[in-house]
């Protein structure tokens, strides 16, 4: 693959969940990346996704660099064609090119501000860096997807799967803050090319974008989903329609062992952190129903089989085209 | 060893400063640790202790993952079953099991609130990780000790001292500010370890934990515990009794020349960073006297050993156990 | 060389360069750094600084270890003889010496305060660690020269000459805030180096520091010494004179394509970040005009033939002092 921004980036997915098993089972240091770099940009706090990601390139031999935007203060001017006389010290261009010069490869975290659907849909930031910078990149979470985050839970699923069509069931559950959608969405386009049996629900006014969820089935009534799920993935998100805005907190949505009662046994799915007792309650977490601590050992093989997959299109393209 | 928490993790002390020895004559780039994570998690600023325990990892071929709990705002929940709706958003459970992950072991930093005795004695934070990791926990300075401080300074004396039984005086020094008590408590039980004629000087007040100290003399005239001393270790720490408070600011137990004069040429240790004229004097760590730099040279060498020997245990028990 | 402070610890400038270009053919791992570690100590944030010099030291298998002594809160003291009872917690001879004890090479980045000319004349920082390190010391941006970046600007302008003497004009550009002397300073004693056909032009009042530009040609018409450049190097400064004021904006002077149409079809350069359209236009730095990311990309290179020869003469020396 060019880049992974988006699960649309993805040419073979079930190659790349095989890689990314037997990346997981040899868990050895490769050298493919000797003397590559990538380079990490957070304009967000990252613990998971960045240890992962970490992880993941130094077992293929890169140096990873990492940089805080956040922290180190590093405004960026996106406007084209701004007078730069304020606050922001580098232009977009300037920052993705120069990156590109010291990266192989290069990731990027840029969440939502959920005050303006446009804006965040237009996904200003990792757009920027796809447009200006020469290299590929990597998205980490971004307003409206957590690709990486994705890719990990379809190999989950796949690792425990005990059928060929499992039933997945993602619920919203109740959180004390709006959070982005960037989870559930991303969730929602790989179960439908998983062609699992997948169903959403969620609280009404909670609908996800209707262009995202397609003909996935969505329903408002949390047990009837619930029933013969074979996974249940929890998820907080704020509202799409009353655009980023926490409607309610409604805790009889939190998901329990009295809620897993009408399922077929199913293992209970959370991207982390997780909110114990507001959105699922330790009865499940400290149960063999829970799966989250096997997604979070997953994410660094499934950033290996990505960074892996862009390393060597990247090779092959530098070999072809002989512009090494 | 399993964990490095306590100086009672060491099996064999002398194997294990001879380990530390060998690695410091070599200092060479090993393999054993190639495809391993260090993990290090600060829940407190630390220069020397990161460094030395970053470059000992990566003198084993480890990679190394740095977090910062503070800066990057990871509030945890310690309390088993809380309703996490606060601004609390990672159970410990969870963390320490996620980074058990990522990390083939995971090393932390959580300094005393020198608040409360019963609860910094408690060593929550360390406990919780050794209790919900899956991998070894190494301790970089917890409320109540400094081990890996305690085996640089015990490597520093077996390098310089001239007879087999030589006069270790640790004593008390003025400070502007309430300090743990976690380097003394660790350097006396390396020194009732190493069995040399240990003797601790402080004013009266300052008697550190009777049930570290144990059998050791204490003593509350510091001329008369220098004298013939051959190594004298300075530190400030605040009351044990009159818990976390600075009591005095005497300047006249500061170590300078003119206090040396009565010691058998004692060379004079410090685990810095030192206020140079307020705990030592320029006369004393200007002069070859001084034994702090080599001190903080041999952290390398210590962590680089105890990191040496977990990698080994943890190898061992997954070629008995197969469970690789 | 032994250390890299300013431009005159180069010996062979020459063949510092072809061994840049050389590094830069190659892009290759190497291993003359194994087991070697770099200690970059930034009091002033850094970027592409960070990145390049972090990238140049991996590329020769080095290890490197970034210390913020800002946000590490890591005050330390620099007066001989202080007694230290306020907020500094070490004085710079322990943290030079101990930094010495973990690093192979200490890189320092300091900036001015541009308040005192004197004090920052002095440069401190820089100099106490090059008194008080026992290992090699590199500048990574001081308070009055940038000798890496002046190095890449060797490099690139090497690169692009299309005759052996070309007209390079360094030339003042507004700027909304006020900036350090640093680049222009390091970039001036580079050029008298090169013996190219050097001018420099600015406004009145900000003439750079006469002792640096010596007998260079300084033009306060701008128009005039642009006319027939070949290169083109835009960078803003705060007054010497008027020590570290803005004394003007003056937007005549930013660099645009119709400034550029009396020179020699030439080259513009910039160390970055770049306020567009207040520093250089966009017309410049979105044509084949800018030679921008190319300074960028040598960044790199530079600091990779910088520390391969520290690395080799302190290799040569350790086996010929056997001090190893």
């Amino acid at each position: 693959m060019k880049n992974y921004i988006d699960l649309s980036d993805i040419k073979d997915l079930q190659a790349l969940l095989t890689e990314a098993s037997e990346l997981k089972k040899a868990h050895a240091a490769l050298e493919i990346g000797k003397g590559k770099t990538l380079g990490m940009l957070f304009f967000n706090p990252s613990l998971r996704t960045r240890l992962s990601t970490e992880k993941a390139a130094k077992l293929l031999g890169m140096d990873v660099l990492v940089m805080n935007a956040g922290s180190d203060g590093w405004a960026l001017e996106f406007e084209d064609g701004a007078i730069m006389n304020s606050n922001k010290a580098e232009h977009i261009k300037e920052a993705a090119a120069v990156l590109s010069q010291y990266c192989d490869i290069i990731a990027v975290r840029a969440f939502p501000e959920l005050k303006d659907r446009k804006e965040d849909e237009a996904e200003n930031i990792l757009n920027s860096f796809k447009n200006y910078a020469s290299v590929p990149v990597v998205n980490l979470e971004s307003a409206t997807g957590h690709p990486l985050q994705a890719l990990t839970d379809a190999l989950t699923i796949q690792e425990l799967k005990k059928k060929d069509k499992p039933k997945v069931v993602l619920t919203w559950a109740p959180h004390p803050k709006a959070l982005p959608q960037s989870v559930p969405n991303s969730f929602t386009k790989m179960m439908q090319k998983m062609e699992f049996d997948f169903v959403i629900t969620n609280p009404e006014g909670y609908d996800l974008n209707p262009e995202i969820t397609k003909n996935t089935r969505v329903v408002h009534n949390q047990d009837e989903a619930l029933k013969d799920a074979d996974f249940v993935y929890v998820k907080n998100w704020s509202s799409y329609e009353d655009y980023g805005q926490k409607l309610s907190e409604d805790k009889s949505w939190m998901i329990s062992q009295e809620k897993l009662k009408a399922t077929n046994n199913a293992r209970v799915m959370h991207c982390l952190p997780v909110r114990r007792n507001m959105v699922i309650a330790d009865d499940v977490l400290d149960s063999s129903s829970s799966a989250v601590i096997l997604q979070a050992k997953n994410r660094t093989f499934a950033a290996q089989a990505v960074l892996k997959e862009i390393l060597e299109e990247t090779a092959n393209a530098s070999e072809l085209g002989k512009n090494a």
